[in-house]
């Protein structure tokens, strides 16, 4: 059993805390892997929101949907992750959301999440988030604009009080190529 | 479910490569949990190596292996681990090994683990590991001189062949009290 690698290990620490019926978040949709995971464990009862600037991402995301069957439970979004507040009722409750930050492989590499806006999709995702429930971001760094991110990002969830949230880095360490590491973020 | 404490998920990593009948280390045995954990794993035809510098250690976790049924396996050796090579011979295998890096909780804090003699002896331990083997050093830094330890160890191992090893940190970065990391090497 080889030690997973951080987008295999995000799914590992989600997919026991999220039941049927639940509402989880998709902020960056991209190659439609984690919405599809997600639709697959909240059920045909539940609700995924899953967002994405990048039109063609939410159209090939919608096809693998509706070949797998589960369109029912996914709304996808033509907008930024920054105006999730927009699409949640004020007391509702997530279960899970999951950041990929970076570019979608295979797309145009200028377009880039970004420190700012992916912080301000956090904070709506914690405030949100019910006791045990976990936000993973995937942290990809190794693009132009990437270290930026990464740092803004590590500054603030470092900061996250230990009390109300568990902050876990999760990544490997003797790799060349700058893979991605994982943060879990844990409501207590 | 909560997301693991370093300690916790070092067994957990440990638990499905360690088979019966294997032969493993546990590089500080202290209050001897990773001993009855890895001997619980090896079964009665494996073989624990347990290293300690302080004898009392020793009783108490040969007491505990007494009671649990457990002391034909395991083999308690009153040495420091950087002597480890004269405890195997030069062809054997080894599945796994642990370390806690540190002070003996309860004891005498001036007797902690040094960053020389734990990069010695993490080097027999990945010099005898299997494929797939994992050694796990569960790294408490915030005593006197664990500052020291913890960088020399992580440039050791961050310096790891990529293509040979994998080396894994897990570790929580928002508590104020440092809480011990982890760091898994496992052999491609």
């Amino acid at each position: 059993m080889n030690l997973e690698p951080a987008v295999k290990y995000s799914h590992t620490l989600l997919s026991p805390i999220i039941a049927q019926g639940d509402t989880v978040v998709d902020a960056t949709v991209g190659n439609g892997n984690d919405t599809l995971f997600l639709a697959s464990r909240v059920g045909a009862t539940g609700h995924v929101l899953g967002f994405d600037v990048q039109q063609p991402a939410l159209d090939r995301t919608a096809t693998q949907l509706t070949l797998t069957g589960m369109t029912r439970q996914v709304r996808l979004i033509h907008d930024g992750h920054e105006h999730l507040d927009q699409y949640l009722e004020p007391q509702q409750q997530i279960t899970a959301a999951i950041f990929n930050l970076g570019y979608l492989p295979g797309s145009n590499k200028q377009i880039i999440t970004h420190g700012e806006t992916t912080i301000s999709a956090l904070k709506t995702c914690l405030a949100h988030l019910r006791r045990g429930g976990i936000v993973a971001l995937v942290v990809y760094y190794g693009h132009p604009g990437g270290e930026q991110e990464k740092e803004t990002v590590l500054q603030t969830v470092k900061q996250l009080d230990q009390q109300q949230y568990s902050v876990l880095q999760y990544g490997f360490i003797n790799q060349i190529h700058q893979p991605p590491f994982l943060l879990a973020i844990q409501k207590r």
